[in-house]
Parts: C-alpha cells; sequence; structure tokens
C-alpha cells in the first residue's frame, strides 16, 4: 500500500472509529486544534504512561515536573522567544493572501537556482505570476499566543501562552535541585500542551496551534555534553523501535548551522514517514543540545544564580542541557501509521476479504481486550457482563454484544484490541471462554477462573 | 492542632519538599497559576488516575474524551459564557483598587443588616471608611481569557481558553454517540485544565486563572435526572472517603435558586473544611443537573440535531445531564490537608520528639517505597541500587543515602512514602532487607527474593 493511501486510510479509521475529532466540528471545525475521542484519549494515555515509566519513574536520575501553561512575560524575554521566535511574513497586495517570506524566497531560489537578488521585489504572486513585488513589507510576526490577565487589556496584564514546555523546567532550575537532592548527570520530565500560532496549520493532527509535548532536559557537565547527546538519540530511536515503530520509517536529519533554534548548538531531528503529500518526512521529534543558553540568560535577566556547586570538586558551573523533546500527538500519529495493516484473509465461506488491522503494541492499545456474548439473548448477558466488570480492575475493557461475531471480531481488529474473549453457550456448561488472538486470529479455550492471569500473562506492562 | 495552623503547615511542606512551587518564581511570581514539583506532579497522576479508574474505566456505561482548550468563539456563544459568564466589576475613584461590586455589597448587607438602598452610591472605600460612594460604573467583566489565533489581531482570530472542559463534550455528542455506540444512561469524563481570569487569584492553588479539572456529563432520560443526581452526589463524595479524606471535613451545600450558574436546575457542592481564614470552608467539586440546556442551545446555533432517538420506544428526545465537576488542584489540597499528621514519637535515646507524617493512601502516595543503604559505604551501594532498580519497574521509587537513616526515615514520613526498604550489611550476607511501615513504624525482614511481592500485597490497586 502506498504511503500516501495508508496515511488517508489512517485519518479515515481515525476519525471514523473515535480515535480524533475536528475540534468545533459542528460549528464548521478548525484546523488549530483536535479533540482526542474515547479511543484516543486512552492511546495517548498510553503513550504517556509508557514514555513516563521509560524516561522518568524508570529512571534513578530523572524527576517530574508539571508547570503551568501562563509564565510571566520575563521568562519569554530570558528564553529568547519575544526576540526570536518569528516568521517573517508578508501579504500580497492583491489577493490581500498571506505568506512567509522565507517560503517564497525558498520557492524561488528552487524555480530560479538562485535567491532573489531584490528580495520580494522579484517574487511573483503564487495566485497570478504575472503580478511580480506587489508585497507588504516583511513583518517579523511572533508565534507566541497572547492572552490578558486581569482586569485591565494593556501591558501590565500580558502574558503568553508557553510555546515549549521547556522553560517551565529552567525557571524551577533551582527549586529541583533543592528539593530533589539530585546532582547533574540529572535530568526533568515533563509532559503538557503548548501553543504556537502556526501561520498554516495542516497535515491533520500534524501541525496545529494547540498541542502536546513530552519533553526532558537533562543537565549535564559541560565537557560531557556531546557524549550524553548520542545516547539520547539512540535511545529516543529505541523507544520508538521497541513501541512498534519500525527502524526503516525513521531517518535523522542533523539540522545544520544557520537552521536550527537560537538555543542549540547541535539538533538531530527524529523524522518519520508519515507519507505527507509532497515531502513525506515529518519532524517527530528532536534532539538539541541547548547549551548552557537558557541557564545562563535566565540567571542574567532574573539576577539568581543558576550554576551548580559541585562539593566533590568544590567547582561551580552551569550545566549545559540535552533536550529530547517528543510531539505527543505526533507521536500518537506515527504509532497509529505504523500499526495500520490490511490484509486478504478467507472468510468462513470461502471468500476472500480485506482485514484491517491495527497491530498496536499490547501496551498501547485503547482496549486490552473486548467481552462478546455470541449472542444477545439474555442467557449470556450476566455471565458476560461480570467478566467484562472483572476485568475493568484491571484494564481498558470494551463490551460488544451487537452484530455477527465475525462482523465483531473485525471492529475489534481495526481499534486493535489484542484479545476477544466471547462467551457462548458452552461457556454456561463449562466455565470457559474463547480467547481470540489479533495478530494470529488463533482461538483457544480459556476456563473463566484463569482468565485474568492468562491475560496478564500476555498483556505484561500495558 | 488548629486547622489554619494546619494549613500553613501543609502549604509550607508542599513548597518545601518539592510538591508545589511558585510559578515563575525567580521572576517574582505569580498567583494566577502554580507548578507541580516532582512529588505534586506524580500525586497529581494518582488522583487523575484513581479517578479515571474509579468512574471512567472501571464502569461501563463511561468513555473517555480529551478534546481541545481552544474551541471557535460559536461554542461559547451556545455555552451562555459569553452572555453570562460575567463578574461586575468596579474601581475606587480615590484608590483605583478593583473589586467585585456583589463582594462589596455582601459586605455592606453583613455590616448593615439590609442591602444598600442606593447601590455604590451608599458603599464606602474599604481601604478608607471615609469615603463613601466614589465609585466607577460597575461593569460587567468577563471571565472567559481571550487570544487571537492567526496573524491579525481582530475579531476573526478572536478565541477563547475554556472557562471548564465541559463544552467540549457537548460539542462532541454526536461524534460520541455515534462512534461508541452508547445509549442514555451512559457518560463522557474528561481531565484537562481551564482556564477563568479570576479577579482575586488566592488561597494557594485553591483560586487559580489555569487549573484542572475532572469532569463526567452524564446523559440520562430526563425523568430519570432527579434520582441519577442523587446517585452521583453519594458516588462523589465516597470517592472522597475511600482516598482518606474524612466524611467530618466535608459538607454538603444545596446552592439556593438564584445563586446557581445560568444552566443548573440544582447544584450540590461538595465543600471541604480547608482551613481559610475567615470562612473556612471552599468548593471542592459540584454536582450539576444542567437539564438539557447545553446540548438545546448547541443545536440551536449549530443548527445540528442533537437528540437521540431511542430504537425501544420510537421516541426522539434531549437527554438530561448530571454533571460530577472536580477540581483536581483543589482535590490535591484537600488530600494532602486529611493527610497531614503530627505526632509525639519516642527517639531511640529516649527523647520526645514531633513525627510529622502524611498518611496518604498508598495509592495517591507519590513513592510507593525508598530504598535507603544503611551507610554511604560503597559495599552497600550495588545491592541497594539493584532493589531500587526493579521496584522502578513496578512502582515509582526514592532512592536516599544521604545523613542519617532515622533523619531519611522522618523524610520519607513527610511526604507519604508507605515503605521504607533499608539495605544494611546483613543484607550482605542474609540477602534480606529490613521493611519499615510508615504508619506503624513497625519493621519487618522480608528476603529480597521476596520483597516485590511483599509490597504488591500491599500496594493494590496503587
Amino acid at each position: 500500500m502506498a504511503d500516501q493511501s495508508r496515511l488517508e486510510s489512517v485519518i479515515a479509521l481515525a476519525q471514523h472509529r473515535g480515535f480524533v475529532f475536528q475540534s468545533g466540528e459542528i460549528y464548521g471545525g478548525t484546523r488549530s486544534a483536535w479533540d482526542y475521542g474515547p479511543l484516543g484519549t486512552e492511546l495517548k494515555e498510553n503513550i504517556k504512561r509508557q514514555w513516563w515509566k521509560t524516561f522518568v519513574r524508570g529512571r534513578g536520575d530523572m524527576i517530574g515536573l508539571d508547570s503551568s501553561v501562563i509564565l510571566p512575560p520575563k521568562t519569554w524575554e530570558a528564553s529568547g522567544h519575544l526576540a526570536t521566535f518569528n516568521d517573517p511574513l508578508t501579504e500580497s497586495l492583491v489577493t490581500h493572501k498571506r505568506y512567509r517570506a522565507d517560503h517564497l524566497f525558498e520557492a524561488y531560489e528552487k524555480e530560479h537556482g538562485h535567491p532573489p537578488v531584490n528580495g520580494l521585489d522579484d517574487v511573483a504572486d503564487p495566485d497570478n505570476p504575472k503580478v511580480v513585488g506587489q508585497w507588504t513589507p516583511i513583518r517579523q510576526f511572533n508565534g507566541m499566543l497572547k492572552t490578558y490577565l486581569g482586569v485591565v487589556e494593556d501591558e501590565s496584564g500580558l502574558a503568553y501562552l508557553r510555546p515549549e514546555t521547556a522553560q517551565g523546567i529552567f525557571t524551577n532550575f533551582l527549586n529541583l535541585l533543592q528539593t530533589s537532592r539530585k546532582k547533574p548527570p540529572f535530568g526533568v520530565g515533563q509532559i503538557g500542551k503548548a501553543f504556537r500560532n502556526e501561520i498554516t496549520p495542516g497535515n491533520f493532527i500534524f501541525r496545529t496551534r494547540e498541542f502536546e509535548q513530552m519533553e526532558i532536559e537533562y543537565f549535564v557537565p559541560p565537557a560531557d555534553a556531546p557524549a550524553h547527546f548520542d545516547t539520547w538519540v539512540e535511545d529516543c530511536v529505541n523507544w520508538f523501535i521497541d513501541l512498534g515503530v519500525s527502524r526503516d520509517s525513521i531517518r535523522l536529519y542533523d539540522v545544520p548551522d544557520g537552521d536550527r533554534a537560537h538555543y542549540s548548538d547541535r539538533t538531530i531531528d527524529v523524522e518519520y514517514d508519515f507519507g505527507f503529500e509532497g515531502d513525506p518526512w515529518g519532524e517527530l521529534m528532536g534532539i538539541a543540545n541547548r547549551t548552557d543558553f537558557d541557564l545562563k540568560s535566565h540567571a542574567e535577566v532574573s539576577g539568581r544564580d543558576l550554576s551548580y556547586f559541585d562539593p566533590t570538586t568544590n567547582e561551580r558551573w552551569v550545566p549545559y542541557v540535552i533536550e529530547p523533546s517528543f510531539g505527543l500527538t505526533r507521536s500518537l500519529m506515527a504509532f497509529l501509521l505504523s500499526a495500520y495493516d490490511e490484509e486478504q484473509v478467507t472468510t468462513a465461506k470461502g471468500d476472500t476479504e480485506t482485514r484491517t488491522v491495527l497491530r498496536l503494541d499490547p501496551r498501547l492499545a485503547p482496549f486490552k481486550a473486548a467481552v462478546l456474548p455470541l449472542s444477545k439473548k439474555e442467557t449470556l448477558t450476566p455471565l458476560a457482563q461480570r467478566i467484562a466488570d472483572e476485568l475493568r480492575g484491571d484494564w481498558n475493557v470494551d463490551y460488544d454484544e451487537t452484530q455477527a461475531i465475525g462482523r465483531r471480531y473485525r471492529r475489534q481488529d481495526e481499534i486493535g484490541t489484542p484479545f476477544c474473549v466471547t462467551v457462548d453457550f458452552d461457556s454456561l456448561e463449562d466455565d470457559a471462554v474463547t480467547v481470540r488472538d489479533r495478530d494470529t486470529m488463533q482461538q483457544e479455550r480459556i476456563p473463566v477462573a484463569g482468565l485474568k492471569a492468562y491475560l496478564a500473562e500476555r498483556l505484561v506492562g500495558a
């Protein structure tokens, strides 16, 4: 299956089955944000939990933080976002459409083999190649969303929604150092929403104005930064692979000088083959060496000493920071794409049909099991309900009693449920159920008393 | 211990031990929001997880949702928040301080036994009782935070940050109905941030402009609404009690006509005795009967049919909605206050000293266990580290090797860690450790091989 049609299939499935809804759909929708339906909410939660388990809870050198979206404006002065988190914006005098000037220049260079000598004066309107140089002056457009706190809308109440979760970690560096008794190398993990005023949101949940990040700021002795950087690149890629993303669909992009964010000495983008039209690759996450830029800058603006005193060497220094920054919703999209599969199967009647199956790692699957009474007859309901309720103590479990059993199996395959538990009329006699495996479609008869243990063995870490 | 000093002690402990930090502290801080440190992040996460387990995952009639903070403005037109989510604001002409006029009127009535006959003209400036009636006209001040999406700051890009998570559930009602195949009575649970432009944030994390909610919208046949309402009140109170809040510290307030939110036919506030100065009680959560107000209003504004067709009766009707709405950060504060205890204990030397202990339910405790090598000697480190790493596969585990063991026990008591695992020199011989119980301070010798099972038995559901 071509990647682009895979992308389309996954988007259709995600919307149809309740992973992702268009935000504010009944009001015509918005591309600024998406809503996560019952299945998407569970999948997102499972991704967060695996991430937290791997990178925070499971490690002795990591602690967690949950800092606020709204931070004092001084934060963004120190971080450089007020001065440098800008896009160069211009508007066509003819169509009044707005473009990023750097994108116009790139397109020009691609076409002519050299950049425009006279800047925008040389650039044609993409909507009408005969109209050349009809542009408003380039204006720096800041990518942070503003709001006003308090009762007057003036500078005194101006605040920004964070464009990255990272800064809350830097502003709390002293608090974290003092309360956790950690010493570099140590890191802080954080999951939360961030907001960016993207000029052109798009590509489903890939580029939105409201999104979620999973970020780590790992504080290290300056001399050790390059080695830690390499280790983190490896650990991050391995995390995706361990949870079902194939190595082939990932590539590393070493961002060259001049293209990196203002704070970064080195950045490697982990890109995933999303199958987008044009360039199929998109940034899944990035690992940056932020050096001591942020801590030094916050120290300067706040007047606080944000250095670390090493009692073993009696030296005082400002840690370097390695930042693995994951897009949570982008990761969700990559896990869905990686798990999506269509295969030809033979039905009971001997026909060939296409089975759609989400081969999600059981740790990520929204439902771990579905309980299916073979028929809607009331004799089966009490046992089936009791089994479902018992399993719900441990896992998220679906219960489905509508339509033919084959159809219900397909429905569970499509949303990635690893196990279907069928309660049939024999169950009332032998106190056993049939467990069907999503991937192999093999069925096994399991005593009800042993069901929880059977599933637990196959759902380790889920 | 008086409630107010308990409150002060808990706030001090929370800040000192890394539960809660003042947001943007190095820039003078803000009362708009707070940051949750390593322990607060785990505690908050544990509360969310218990809530989700009890009210969403554990029930067959519930599904989850995670909708966006930014919704189209039409949403707030339909919800009534644009028209009615207002506070009456006035400003002193002398001090230029701003007040809520209704608060000024209440204070006047308390003092004089009757409301001010001539409105603000009768009201004195709280800062100077001689100055009477010197106020700007009352202005309706909307409590939603604004932002602007896109490149121009005008009406076309105007958006609001949600003041409650509920509306995302209502706007997705059709999507949820179709994709989940649920029928009323069924409910939707959601956890997420909400923002309100409070005129006077305060009382630690109790009243902030950025906060988190855990909300349920439970859709029922209109005639059954009162019965479901009563059941939900009971279920909510029981949830708090089950997790360690005493029934004595909770009271129910049946909000009278005229004082309820515009959408509510009945509201019961669950109040908790926080020990605030003046009135010690504060709203922990509320259960509202929102009737069919929201669905009908969204149907009217969007032009979409948001009714439910019941195939068993062939009737079409708009469900009533029972809404249990929990303050997540307020719950966190209540759990901390309920768990806080000081007791007199006798030390090894025979002295009496005060032991501070957070008697948090193990399911909520940030660390489930702490591994403590008796001395920092290198002989103990490998075994202690290995034990900590093994336990980290299942739980959040602290590792502490600094200072005397008694001091370390106290440190873990103070943050509510249920079990301390001490590795001593005998451990190298007998391959066993000493496990100390937080509440009883009893110690037991447990083989390392059986440690995980020992803890798992005592940490069920954690």
